[in-house]
């Protein structure tokens, strides 16, 4: 399909500090223009805006701010791409999940309610809100319990940042903002209702952050064992739920005039920054795993077959594209294992030199650690400092070194920390292939991809070629395809995402030699692993344990 | 005794780097005058003094600068006590050990002869001297294949640093040195050779680094199944043994001018320098444990009774004292440990701070890691970066940490890490306890004294009131004391120490409340410990060999 002038679709990801609107063309998916807008109140983590404090773990956003990136990014984005309205066939969002907020049923924010602007409880509740893990421990005691099927779907364990727990909290605390909820709805469906004008709700986020499984959510009995005044919680999120990508209305008059985009445009159903990511991505086949990969890292895939594969973030059918079983699995710590090691273990030598020459303590610590041949460092590391999610499924594990000696140095453990994480990454993987889900591509995104050395390192402890995804704006691209589908200018997602994602393929090939080396210490890596991950020895929890009493 | 002016003594310690004399009141172990001389060559560990390259691991020294601690340091110590050589009734001495040399039947050192010097086998080899370890692998396999009785009395481990494996590198290596050696002698028998002119010989180190046990060093069977040239090796050794304590001589004349003494003056058999601390700490009496804590740390303890305890660096009858057996255990990182972790773990801020405040890093990371409660770090570490010598006697093992997270800070890690030292001497003592070997006390010397939170810690974890040598000389105080009864101004080594030791009793109590949360700390300890160190895991092992091969 093509027009003259061409035709283009906007992608708007909304991330945790700020909003990114992109115009892509619709032919072959080339990025015209682009504009950030910054959330002018960020995460609101200490004190609402009237000077209220809040409690520990909590983290909260403010609607505006998101209204915002509509009316500042979606226009610099038309500018800079020097495309008119008229040109814009679709528009499509994601979002950060689960952010979740309590709205009227017309839409409007809780938060934004004479009289409830003093209440934290009315604001919406960005994804690392973790104030709500009491009320996660107590569902997943009761499913346990009682048995849910749905349990399994998620790994044996149901989030504090996901819909329930957080809704759980609202009760329990603040039992008249919770009465005057009527929807209790995704900031990724929020925002689609703020384009078109009415309610939608996508099936990405009602399956892996809202526990609908099975065309059900949970029943009003497990509910109401939760808490008596909970039972009839899901009416707050009944609603027809549509397969992603398709449209979700049209932009009307007011989104319009916010945007600066002709009303009518078509406006597709909300969507998870990660898992939209796959389309940008071409990781749609069953099979192709994206590993995004930044300060913690997400794996999207997908597959013909729903298979029980331990120690998933969640397993949803039509989860990431229709017709298809998505699986999310997940990395705790990654990206921030490494800051904690620049923050740690950079003397100031080290920190001297890299100043000296212009480069990042994590440049400086990379390059030297890039000389050593595999093993040289006679380090092990488990990459647990912010716990294990895939496949243990324990926050409560803990980093561990062994293999220290006195000419240890700290490139050494920076090595020992990046191929940590890179056989986490491994341990992923092989867990669905023992579940009899082969994991046939590896593509990589995420801020860690500027990092060549620990690319490479992945693809020799993986052995197998990395592809890459090549858009630095990968959400906003796979928003941008979503958008193009909804419109109709392709018949499906996996087309859309043929024609217009961008991947350099086998970007990284494995080196025979250091995947061989890799493999003896992956098997060293497994043994601690299974030792101190699972019941070997329960030394992780009692040093938390006595931690916590002290 | 008293006289009028005061008699006193003379002890002269001989380090890695310098040597240093002492001049001590016999009355009442008064120390009046000190004098230090830096080794003008230090460690010869890279050339001979002729510019010759040294391989890895060697690590020699030069005669003469032993010599001219005898010349400089003794007159000086005198100068500054104040004191004439006619008050001096006695010389007493210690040293290093094993650091060995191959002299002539006079006692010429070989690399003094013409022809010689130029050789680097000729020169003594200083304890750190490692070049031997083939030679120490040999002798262990050998003796475990012949069933050697000895063996248990070390640990089941002859070590690289000790008589047998640098005498037999010499053979091995230069042949003619060998050959041209009538006497394989221990500086800290050489160094009396010195002053009176005539060889003697100590039973410590006979016993604990030249294999003396039960009356005799190891056969001439046993030598040659290490090498045929070898089977003679012990008539290089054999001479009688004299007590400690007792008199090896009379300063010579030649001594007496080197020294400014009085021809004459009594000269006590030579001592190592760890040992004869036990003298100055008034820790003689069986089951009253001395730990000499600096780099690595020494334990030095009699007892009646000559137990099988495990992972002993040695057992030897009257080693340390006349009719006890002198047991030696030892931690083989300690202090360089916490050097490793400042240099590898202080950030430039941490350093900048240290340097604003004119205090060292260690003050620094010591001043935040003491206000933490116990067990609040959440780590764990295993203080095997120097490997284990006691009580499992494997030097391939290495350091852990385990209960990193992202809050870990450097001052954490620097805790766990004094605490797992702590834990380590702890298995020390305990292996004593349980062997039957009772540890009624316990007395601390050397350089981390100074660092009041550490010791305070060991107490916690000990669970046991510290001594502390309130002297900063402990080696040549002992050595002083050594003299004194070599001259007969006491009945015996026990008496003098009495009258002359320097001891500050219970100069740390154990908080109960510590103790009883570091108990539950050590538990784990030992858990671990036994884990990587006893089998449980081979990682240790198996990561130093792709290390090697790497």
């Amino acid at each position: 399909m093509t027009t003259d002038p061409p035709a283009v679709t906007v992608g708007v990801d909304f991330g945790t500090l700020s909003g990114r609107a992109l115009v892509v063309a619709v032919q072959d998916g080339k990025e015209l223009g682009s504009a950030v807008h910054d959330y002018t109140h960020g995460v609101v983590d200490e004190a609402l805006p009237d000077g209220r404090e809040l409690p520990p773990d909590w983290a909260l956003q403010i609607p505006q701010d998101w209204r915002d990136v509509l009316r500042f990014a979606v226009p610099g984005a038309l500018r800079e791409a020097g495309v008119r309205p008229e040109q814009v066939v679709g528009i499509a969002t994601d979002f950060t999940a689960c952010t979740v907020l309590p709205a009227t049923s017309g839409g409007t924010p809780l938060c934004e309610l004479p009289g409830l602007t003093g209440r934290p409880h009315a604001y919406p509740k960005l994804w690392r809100h973790h104030a709500a893990q009491p009320e996660a421990d107590l569902i997943v005691r009761r499913a346990e319990e009682s048995g849910q099927p749905w349990l399994a779907r998620y790994g044996g364990k149901i989030s504090s940042e996901w819909q329930y727990a957080k809704a759980l909290q609202v009760l329990r605390e603040d039992p008249e903002v919770y009465a005057a909820a009527d929807r209790w709805i995704e900031a990724a469906d929020w925002i689609v209702w703020e384009l078109t004008g009415a309610e939608s709700r996508n099936l990405c986020t009602a399956g892996y952050k809202g526990i609908h499984q099975d065309g059900a959510y949970p029943d009003a009995g497990f509910l109401a064992s939760l808490h008596p005044g909970f039972a009839g919680f899901t009416a707050k999120l009944e609603h027809p739920l549509a397969q992603l990508g398709t449209p979700a209305g049209r932009l009307s008059a007011a989104a319009a005039e916010l945007t600066g985009l002709r009303e009518g445009t078509v406006v597709a159903v909300g969507n998870v920054d990660a898992h939209v990511t796959s389309a940008a991505a071409q990781a749609l086949d069953p099979g192709h795993m994206l590993a995004i990969m930044g300060t913690s890292t997400c794996h999207i895939m997908n597959s013909d077959v729903p298979a029980d594969v331990p120690g998933m973030c969640g397993v949803v059918r039509d989860g990431v594209v229709p017709g298809l079983w998505g699986y999310e699995a997940g990395q705790s710590g990654v990206g921030d294992i490494f800051a904690w090691a620049v923050r740690t273990t950079t003397p100031q030598e080290y920190a001297a030199e890299a100043r000296r020459r212009g480069i990042s303590p994590h440049e400086l610590l990379t390059e030297k650690a890039a000389a050593q041949p595999v093993g040289g460092h006679g380090l092990l590391a488990l990459d647990w400092h912010s716990g294990n999610r895939s496949v243990l499924v324990d926050h409560h594990l803990s980093g561990l070194v062994v293999g220290l000696t006195l000419d240890t140095r700290p490139e050494d453990l920076y090595r020992a920390l990046v191929e940590a994480t890179a056989y986490g990454t491994r341990t992923i993987i092989e867990a669905f292939e023992t579940a009899g889900v082969p994991v046939t591509d590896f593509t990589a995104g995420g801020g860690l991809l500027k990092n060549r050395f620990l690319m490479q390192t992945y693809s020799d402890i993986l052995n197998r070629p990395i592809n890459v995804l090549a858009s630095d704006q990968g959400p906003a691209l796979g928003a941008a395809i979503h958008a193009a589908v909804a419109a109709g200018a392709y018949p499906d997602i996996r087309a859309a995402s043929a024609a217009m994602g961008r991947l350099d393929r086998r970007a990284y090939l494995p080196d025979p030699a250091r995947a061989v080396a890799y493999d003896r210490l992956y098997a060293e890596y497994r043994e601690l692993h299974d030792h101190f991950g699972r019941g070997g020895s329960g030394v992780m929890h009692r040093l938390r344990a006595l931690r916590t009493q002290a």
